[in-house]
């Protein structure tokens, strides 16, 4: 007797933006792992099934407890938000099976990303070459953090920002507005999401030189244009080069 | 009577992957629009509906006709695969319809991009920062490709890459293998799929070393890794830095 473990990527949190297979995978499990704050949005669309959720922080024991159950013969879907494969639990729980030696199926089964459902809200500010980083330093050294916003600039990518600030972390995005005005206008358009497609929704533009003043926290994707971006009809877009 | 256009990313292909608010969208419009290989993948899925489909490279004139339908009073969906912001026609409508001073409204409805897709197959290869890149030089000068090229390899991201290669379009690839090789090691491990999720999908794992020998089109969407990427029980993983 095997389990099995899906990795799945439920999306920007609304049932609407769940792919019928995320569904599906979730609907056969056994049981349904993941974060406290997932889970509370998965359990009104699926109220019959067992639960399983971990606090924040707790990444290596979910992964372990999956292991467990799965090795116990249940199908376990362990689910993140957005998509599973962006800075979720995918990699986390390849690793934790190959460390057991376990032969356990782990399938990753894709979402729709904060960067894209963001960017979807705020007109098409991803329409040519982006860089998608997080500015949480607790697993990359800030001094790698510094070093990739130089070459984001340098490269004149557009930036989806993930993590821009929590409450023990505040001064990363300020550091990461510093270092982009070296190779950005300070009038660059930027736009912000909180809570993207969830109830309490909240869509902003601002300007690079803007953005320090402004309310980010950790429910806020925020998205930095380029040399290209511009305001197009009251939306973020950016250029691509197509002759209109 | 005012119009109305979503512009629609339908994800990598099947059913299975369209978002139930994807699908609601184009239920509810009076035509579905897109290149004609889209089309062709949702018209077994929604039968009856009215369609406008067009060739390739004749983007503006496919946004020119849909601003028309809208004037007309219609509901259009523009479609693309994978998520519609990212190299795909959100942004060029958003264009059209300004340059017409039009006040029709243009709602982009986010899909599952080639990239997590692609990834999701691979494993966990975006677990960390990475960058999106296309190496299609018809719309950006080939000069910026490289100097980002530079950029990303200067700033360890994994790369996802877009057009990696077409019929007309060979060395691009060639190129961009040897500056990524002035900072990646040629271990560095390379995923490439190819249909991702269609009916001829293939999953392939290779080196930076090994890519050039490859055989890419462009139905392939390759991810190169960084330099914590590391095949972890037979899957490419994007070391984020858990202790396991």
């Amino acid at each position: 007797m095997t389990g099995k473990i899906f990795v799945v990527g439920m999306g920007p949190g609304g049932q609407e933006h769940i792919s019928p297979k995320a569904m599906e995978v979730m609907q056969t499990s056994d049981i349904i792992a993941g974060y406290k704050t997932y889970i509370d949005l998965i359990k009104p669309i699926l109220p019959e099934k067992e639960y399983a959720s971990s606090g924040m922080k707790k990444e290596v024991e979910r992964c372990e407890e999956v292991m467990q159950l799965a090795k116990e013969g249940k199908t376990v879907s362990l689910i993140s938000s957005g998509d599973a494969g962006i800075y979720g639990m995918a990699g986390i729980m390849i690793e934790v099976v190959n460390a057991h030696n376990s032969n356990i199926d782990v399938e990753v089964i894709p979402g729709i990303s904060a960067a894209t459902s963001a960017a979807s809200l705020l007109g098409a500010p991803l329409m040519n070459d982006f860089v998608t980083l997080s500015l949480s330093d607790l697993l990359t050294p800030w001094e790698l953090i510094v070093k990739r916003l130089h070459a984001a600039g340098s490269g004149d990518f557009v930036i989806a920002l993930y993590n821009p600030r929590s409450k023990t972390r505040i001064k990363n995005l300020d550091v990461a507005i510093e270092t982009l005005l070296q190779y950005q206008k300070p009038e660059t358009p930027v736009g912000f999401v909180k809570h993207a497609m969830r109830e309490k929704q909240e869509v902003h533009y601002t300007t690079l030189g803007e953005l320090k003043n402004c309310d980010i926290d950790m429910f806020t994707t925020v998205i930095i244009g380029n040399s290209r971006t511009e305001m197009v009809g009251g939306k973020m877009v950016t250029i691509r080069g197509y002759k209109i």
